[in-house]
């Protein structure tokens, strides 16, 4: 049974051998009239998926193939389709379906449905579990299915499917603009979009990082000023200073909270995309009550946001940092394995997919 | 050296004895212009004042006179001062100075000014130490000194000057008000408080308490819905149906926190005033991240919002539920004691000031 009953893509059989890909079949959710199927290009490398094979985020539904930031070419729109036609190239995020009639989706929370379908692991409503994009064919819903603006090639827009929506959605959010001091923690994946995003929208941007390493690659994305979190005293001279720090690093359980809280200006939010496998540190409200501080978190952003973003780079001709793997057993393996290490800057996008799964059009 | 060198109040010397009261003399800072000398009508008795002679807190200089909810008269006025003439009726919280050049200052948050100084137990820039209320006479600065509207009778008035404000303030900057659902954790007295100013507000109010004891009054004070949170599953009907929570509990550290979290709405608050001696509960990015809520604290609130307070309470004759004591070294204590104990529905008022320290006026 190939496609379009199936798909193939590189498998994990087993969390305690995550680097151990196997090309497999896997069954398709059935087609319905929303749905749009993707002949995929590529895809971005992203932290949930280390999470995931790991199990450093607990179970998850076995063979699984992950990937989540995939750009590639619809093949097949169902008929109530109005958004996407045969033939556009297209972008998947981390979300593949809600129920579009609930009270957050009709308030455009849709990203806090509570009856979400992860892009992969998840089970759709039929019993089919989603698998994502190391593979050669995604069956999307329209809603989830974005068209990508002609002048952003693909490997470029791939991890802003996933990694620039999470932060693009907070940031916006949080009125990121002219006249705010935004502090992005962490350059990684999630932190360098972060940066980029910040500075199209017009924000003065503090990078903080424990890494020195990283400060020309931070000035050269648009941040003005870079802050060593491993020098002693670092936030002396930033106490009330930004309107709020977006967080993007995996390792918050070291933090030393309360120095981070204390950088906030009054009522200023300490915002995590990050989603560790630890626990956040021991904290007392009173951490908070200096400056009337807040903690949390979000999860990937809304459709009017992924358009906005999209719309953004497109016409800032901003560009996602990457390095490319042509895909394969081997290649998913090494992208995993230096995302785990913090061995990438700052995405990697597996590519060349034709040489795998052969010509898809 | 008595009055105006030194005032007396019932001190606490050491924290293992703290409900030991011993009326004892102590010096006042030095009189500015823009000082008010305040003959004492009666206190409100806070949390903060059993957390501070217990030590939950930490240690404080000794030995020490707390209460920060005072009401009395102006029986001395500074020669800048333009809000206060003697013989007015006054109150004063629990700041009693800030530098108020700083930038939050000018920003109307000179409750979170670097320089503040607590009402009880700070040091004054000439070395002095300021003592609270349980006392005979307060040297305030203008700034934290507020006139009493004539209908507020004076022991109903105290416990809005800390109480009445820490829960004000946020309700109102996090936007308590018609169309809004908003969730009042623990009905003590901070909690009373919030179920009052939100109904007032106009909010829809739901009051979350472990103690079903409570409902009958959480209803007579406004609140509309009645949650016992020691019930299974309490939460699974709240799914995303706060606004926010304005938790005044000091017992957090008890909280199934996800279960809290889970009520809110995408990027709901859940907002604590009740400051405990214990850290918060373990909690995970992830706990914020299915509804992109955030957890903080906030500390007292600014003079314009203490204003709007006394206002609100004066139009719409709003009354704090308290329970008045008789001040003496035993009152003082079994005040403290009761409090410590949550033996008090919803407010200790200490009065009969005359009788301890004299005609004053």
């Amino acid at each position: 049974m190939p496609y379009p009953e199936t798909a193939e893509g590189f498998m994990i059989k087993d969390q305690k051998n995550w680097q151990d890909f196997e090309k497999k079949e896997f069954k398709l959710k059935p087609f319905e009239d929303r749905d749009i199927d993707i002949a995929i290009e590529c895809c971005g490398v992203c932290g949930s998926d280390v999470h995931t094979i790991t199990g450093g985020w607990g179970e998850c539904p076995l063979p699984i193939c992950v990937g989540h930031e995939v750009i590639g070419k619809a093949v097949k729109v169902g008929k109530d389709v109005k958004t996407i036609k045969v033939g556009d190239r297209v972008g998947v995020g981390a979300q593949i379906q809600a129920d579009l009639t609930c009270n957050n989706c009709k308030a455009d929370q849709e990203n806090y449905c509570p009856n979400s379908v992860d892009t992969y692991g998840a089970p759709y409503s039929d019993g089919t579990v989603s698998q994502g994009g190391f593979s050669s064919h995604m069956r999307a819903h329209e809603y989830f299915t974005f068209k990508v603006p002609d002048n952003i090639e693909s490997s470029v827009a791939a991890p802003m499917m996933c990694a620039g929506l999470t932060v693009y959605s907070p940031l916006v959010r949080l009125g990121a603009g002219p006249g705010k001091k935004v502090a992005i923690v962490g350059l990684g994946g999630l932190g360098h979009f972060a940066v980029l995003w910040a500075v199209a929208l017009g924000a003065e941007v503090y990078v903080l990082s424990h890494s020195p390493s990283k400060k020309d690659d931070a000035l050269k994305m648009g941040a003005k000023h870079f802050i060593v979190t491993n020098e002693e005293k670092w936030f002396e001279p930033y106490a009330f200073t930004f309107d709020f720090i977006l967080n993007t690093a995996d390792a918050t359980h070291k933090f030393n909270m309360p120095n981070y809280l204390g950088t906030l200006k009054v009522m200023g939010r300490f915002h995590c995309v990050g989603l560790g496998d630890e626990p956040l540190p021991t904290l007392m409200a009173q951490d908070f009550a200096g400056n009337g501080s807040y903690i949390g978190a979000s999860h990937i952003g809304n459709r009017p946001e992924m358009l906005a973003m999209l719309d953004l780079a497109s016409k800032q001709n901003i560009k996602s940092w990457i390095q490319e793997i042509p895909i394969s057993a081997k290649g998913c393996a090494e992208a995993v394995t230096r995302v785990k290490d913090n061995d990438v800057r700052y995405r990697f996008v597996l590519t060349n997919y034709d040489s795998e799964f052969g010509d898809r059009s």
